[in-house]
């Protein structure tokens, strides 16, 4: 039995980035955020596919033994396509065609074996989608995603979703504007006032901010020198953020910690290469040896000689205030 | 004798934010750089004023035992002008004015007594200068700033400056600007191809990354929840950082990595408020308690009961790949 269902979109994207092309490139939420998790616990998708979805594609979820008993197929639809560009800096997709196609007509429901999976992740897709699977899962634990065209044309719908669960995942363009504040900070506190437990904001090149009503932490990114392809780079990161939390099976701080730098992680493999590519080959060491170069390149001590109990207005080495 | 020298630029600023407005700013890189490095160690300004230079405002590096002696006096002229605007992000200063005034024919002559201090920090100037002051010095340790201007219109003196100093200290937009390369490790190893050991890369509210032949370190900011004026971080930055390594008096990787957490929280001050108004008062408490915060927030565990000698490829609570 799946311990993490994703429900979001496969897609079939079209992408162009200054240093490559591909024509036919699987992608879309479910696909990289299922990949990623993949690698932690046992992963079900809830997702609709049209009659081009190959069995070369379908074999992406096989190999990562994802149970695909959730995948709708409409053989005389197309699967949702999406064709989009990164300039030069490979910050901003510039969309150049969607064509949402079998998604249009999405209705996703869980069989009873899909609803009883403890971790529910609602991707990028219609709040009030997101909301009616929401209703059908009896997870203990529930995190989603969003994007700026909800917050654009579909507030109140969104509102009401954001507030039936445990963690909001979004860039940090987003949760300012989904809060109207400029200020990460205060954004978060009016976002936590919306209903969710946990806030978790991605920032891309510069890492992630999670904020709690109880607890703060933030990290960089994993450096990567050869972006071939950000596209995923944020479901892959909520994959291993949640994949990790679904083997963990409770959610404390000091899990969630974990967990956001195994996302990290996993979202710096995904950019390395086109489509899921590069996450599909992982090995385990392939995994830690970038945790572990995570925990160096973050550390610091704070003393020369560091006191572990150090505390505000002992003597240090820190100078004296003149 | 100073520990730690600053050449810059001291300045009166005319500066509107958001929230909030102030004609008359003591402003300047100097300024900023030397308040902030005081809290550290003993600090000696190089710089030029006008005849509109106040006792008040001389008092505020009084206040901060910041030798001055290295200050030139213009009587007839007027100190170095700039009035700019924040809009909203607070992330882009726009120039509403610049008169150089007496900066413009600033040429900065080192006393005996400044150029035997052991650490030198050669702020954002005309880069034939910065190397006229680094000539100079004695000083054993070099870092030096820039600005895209220079970049853009002496770019040949640019680089023979930073040929010449130990670390540069600029913003990311700057060392991509610089290496004429928009991934940052890229352009940071293309960067230290020119010369200097170290590269500080300052991303304002994401932090920063360091990088030498050795080294790679990164760090998110400290979170400011109210910036009131974000003139000055860059310099309260590297003031604190080049501060707390004068005070260690070795640089290496973990005094290095101090010193970015000092200066970070230095410059988290330095926002909240207009010109160097918080960081004048700060006390020892003030910063430690930031430190210790620091800490926290950035703090994780690789393992839920963290083995020290786990080693990648060991087994651990992490997911065997399936």
């Amino acid at each position: 039995m799946s311990k993490l269902l994703v429900v979001g979109s496969v897609a079939i994207d079209s992408i162009k980035t200054p240093f490559g092309k591909r024509e036919r490139s699987l992608g879309g939420s479910a696909t990289h955020f299922s990949v990623s998790a993949s690698f932690f616990t046992e992963v079900g998708v809830v997702a609709v596919v049209g009659g081009d979805f190959t069995s070369e594609d379908e074999a992406v979820f096989h190999q990562r033994k994802i149970d695909t008993s959730g995948l709708e197929r409409v053989k005389d639809g197309k699967t949702f396509f999406w064709a989009g560009e990164y300039s030069f800096d490979l910050n901003t997709a510039h969309t150049l065609d969607t064509q949402l196609n079998v998604f249009g007509d999405f209705k996703p429901s869980l069989s009873p074996e899909a609803a009883n999976a403890p971790f529910l992740f609602l991707g990028n897709i219609q709040p009030t989608l997101q909301r009616e699977v929401r209703a059908q899962s009896k997870a203990k634990f529930v995190a989603m995603d969003t994007m700026n065209l909800w917050i654009d044309i579909a507030r109140d719908e969104l509102l009401k979703t954001i507030a039936e669960v445990d963690a909001l995942i979004i860039n940090d363009a987003e949760a300012r504007q989904l809060a109207q504040e400029s200020n990460l900070i205060k954004a978060a506190k009016a976002i936590l006032k919306m209903g969710p437990k946990m806030l978790l904001v991605k920032r891309g090149e510069y890492g992630a901010a999670f904020f709690s009503n109880d607890t703060y932490f933030a990290t960089p990114a994993f450096p990567v020198e050869d972006v071939a392809d950000p596209t995923g780079a944020g479901d892959s990161f909520a994959g291993g953020f949640m994949g990790y939390l679904a083997q963990q099976e409770h959610v404390d701080d000091k899990a969630v910690r974990r967990a956001i730098i195994y996302g990290s992680v996993m979202a710096s493999f995904n950019v390395e290469q086109f489509s899921c590519d590069r996450l599909r080959d992982l090995t385990h060491d392939d995994i830690m040896h970038r945790i572990h170069r995570f925990s160096e390149f973050t550390h610091f001590d704070l003393y020369p000689n560091f006191p572990a109990n150090s505390k505000p207005g002992q003597k240090t080495a820190f100078a004296q205030v003149k």
